[in-house]
C-alpha cells in the first residue's frame, strides 16, 4: 500500500460517514479535480457535474458511481469508456432484497385489500411456502432475494443473461427461456440491470405466458416492463398483482392508471431509502479506495459496453 | 406396532387429505363413538360436539385438537382431565410465521401508506436489518419467528415463561423481565398462548415502555393485548404501527376504531388459512395415528393445567 493519501474529487454530498470512511482508508478529499486520482460521485450530485468534470480531465483514472444502474451516466460512460468505472452494484442488495420480500409477501397475503378494508372477512390468501419463484438477473440483489426465498420451502428459479448456476437456486437458465418458465411460476422478481437486452422484457407476451395467480414484483428499473400491457393485464385479471418500487414512466404521474388499480401496489424507488444505503456506500467507497491503494481490482467494476 | 387399525372417532369435516392420512397410518375412522379409541377434532366441528361425545363416552383415552390455541375447549380438558390431550400445536408454524414476518415487513417498509397514497412520495421505511425484535413466546410458532427473523441481520430477545435459552436467539428472558426489554425494541412479535398469565399482556404500561418508532405484531391471540390501550397509544403516536391477526373481540365489530386507525393493520385471522393447514393438520394427525399404534409419546401434548 502507498503511503501517500489517494486524492479523491468528490461530487455531491460528503456525507459524514462516507467523510469517515475517506479518512480511515487513507483518502484525501480534493476541491481541485486537476489533481484528482479518482472521482466519488455522492448524493446530490448530478450526472452533468460529472460529465462537465470528466471532460475538463480526463485524465482520471477512476470513477465511481453512487448507484447499482448507471443508466443515468451513459453519456460519461460512452465519452470516457478507457476509464476505470465501479458502481454500487451489490452494495444496496440487502435492503433491496429485503423490500422485495416484503412486497412479495404483502401480495400474497393480500394486505392491500386488508389495509382498504373496514369490516373482517373470511380468511384468505396464499403462503409462499410451497411456491415456484422466479428471479429474473443473478447480481448482488438477485442473489439475495434467491437467499431469501430459500429462507423458505420454495422452489427458485434463476433467468440470468449468462448460463453459469446459481448455486442456491434450484435451476438457472438463460434469458431465451425466460417465456419456458414463465407458466409455472407463482412468483416472478425483476432484478436485473436496465439495458437494450432487459427493455421491456415483461411485455404483453410475458404476462399473457404467466399463470392467473401469478405476482409480479419489480424492484429493478421501470424499464424492464411495459407499463400498458401490465396496466392491461392486471385490469382484465390476467395475473394476480403486480408490486413496482420502479415505474416506467417513473415518477409514476398523478392520474396514472396504475394509482387507482388495486392489484397494483406501488412504493417509490424506496427499496433503498438514502438513510439505509449511505453507510452502505461509504463501506464500499472505502473498500475501493483501500484497494486501489494496495493495486488491487476494485469491486462493483462495470462494462461500459453491457452497461451494469 | 399393532396389526389391527386405531379406531377414530372424527368430529367435524373428514377432508380428502386427513382421509388419506388416516388410511395410510393404520386408522379405521368409526361412526359410533362406543367404539373409539381416539377423537380427532377436525374443521367444521364444534367444542359443543366434543364436549357432548366425551360426556357420553368418557373412556376415550385420546383426544386430538384441530388448533394450536385450545381455550375454545377449555370445557372438556377441564372436565376430563385424565385423558391424553394433544392439539395442533407447532403443526402450522410455517404459514403463521410467515405471516408475522409479512405483517412485520409491510409496517416497517410503510406499506399500508403506500396502498392509500395516489401519489408519488419522497421514498421512506425502515429496513429489517439491524433492528431489535422481541419475539414473545417460545412455541413452534416463535422458534419459527426467530429463525425467519434470523434470515436478518437483527438482534432476537426471547420473551418466555420458562427462562430455558432460545438457541437461535440471541438472549433469551422469561415474562418477568418484558417491561425490561421493551424500551429498546423496534419490534414485538406476540407468539404466546392465551391463558390467564398472558392476558393483556400487552397493556397500557407495556406500550408506553415501547420507543415511538415501534412496531406490534400480533398473530396469537387477541386477548394478549388490551385493545383500548392499544387505540389510545397509535391514536396519539406513542408507537408507529401495530399489526393484528387476532383481535379482542374477535371478529372486530365494524365501526370499531381500529379500523379507521391509520397505524393499525387488520388482516382477519388469515395467518394460516383452512387451505394452508388442512395438509398440514392431516400430516399431524397421521404422525399421532402411527405414534399412538407405536406405543410412542405423541406429539403436541397438552397440559391441561397450563391451557396449551
Amino acid at each position: 500500500m502507498s503511503d501517500t493519501a489517494l486524492r479523491i474529487r468528490v461530487i455531491g454530498d460528503l456525507f459524514p460517514e462516507l467523510a469517515e470512511q475517506l479518512a480511515a482508508t487513507g483518502a484525501e478529499a480534493v476541491q481541485d479535480a486537476a489533481d484528482a486520482q479518482g472521482i466519488v460521485c455522492s448524493y446530490g450530485g448530478t450526472p452533468a457535474e460529472l460529465h462537465d468534470t470528466l471532460a475538463a480531465h480526463p485524465g482520471i483514472p477512476w470513477v465511481q458511481l453512487p448507484s447499482a444502474g448507471i443508466e443515468a451516466f451513459a453519456a460519461s460512460l460512452r465519452d470516457h469508456p478507457g476509464l476505470i468505472w465501479t458502481s454500487a452494484k451489490g452494495a444496496f442488495a440487502l435492503p433491496v432484497a429485503e423490500h422485495a420480500l416484503a412486497l412479495t409477501l404483502a401480495l400474497l397475503r393480500e394486505l392491500p385489500e386488508r389495509v382498504r378494508a373496514r369490516s373482517w372477512a373470511p380468511a384468505s390468501g396464499t403462503s409462499l411456502h410451497g411456491l415456484h419463484v422466479v428471479v429474473v438477473g443473478a447480481g448482488g440483489v438477485g442473489l439475495e432475494i434467491v437467499r431469501l426465498m430459500k429462507c423458505f420451502d420454495t422452489r427458485v428459479t434463476v433467468v440470468r443473461r449468462r448460463g453459469e448456476p446459481v448455486a442456491a437456486a434450484d435451476r438457472t437458465v438463460t434469458d431465451a427461456e425466460l417465456m419456458a418458465v414463465l407458466p409455472t411460476a407463482d412468483v416472478v422478481v425483476l432484478a436485473a440491470a436496465a439495458t437494450p437486452d432487459t427493455r421491456q422484457l415483461i411485455d404483453a407476451a410475458a404476462l399473457a405466458a404467466l399463470p392467473a395467480h401469478a405476482v409480479l414484483i419489480n424492484i429493478a428499473r421501470g424499464a424492464l416492463v411495459d407499463t400498458d400491457a401490465l396496466v392491461a393485464a392486471l385490469g382484465a385479471g390476467r395475473i394476480a398483482g403486480a408490486a413496482l418500487d420502479v415505474t416506467d414512466p417513473e415518477p409514476l404521474p398523478d392520474g396514472h392508471p396504475l394509482w387507482e388499480e388495486p392489484r397494483a401496489l406501488i412504493t417509490p424507488h424506496a427499496a433503498d431509502t438514502l438513510e439505509m444505503i449511505r453507510p452502505l456506500y461509504a463501506a464500499r467507497v472505502g473498500e475501493n479506495v483501500a484497494r486501489r491503494r494496495a493495486g488491487r481490482e476494485l469491486v462493483g467494476l462495470v462494462d461500459p459496453a453491457a452497461g451494469y
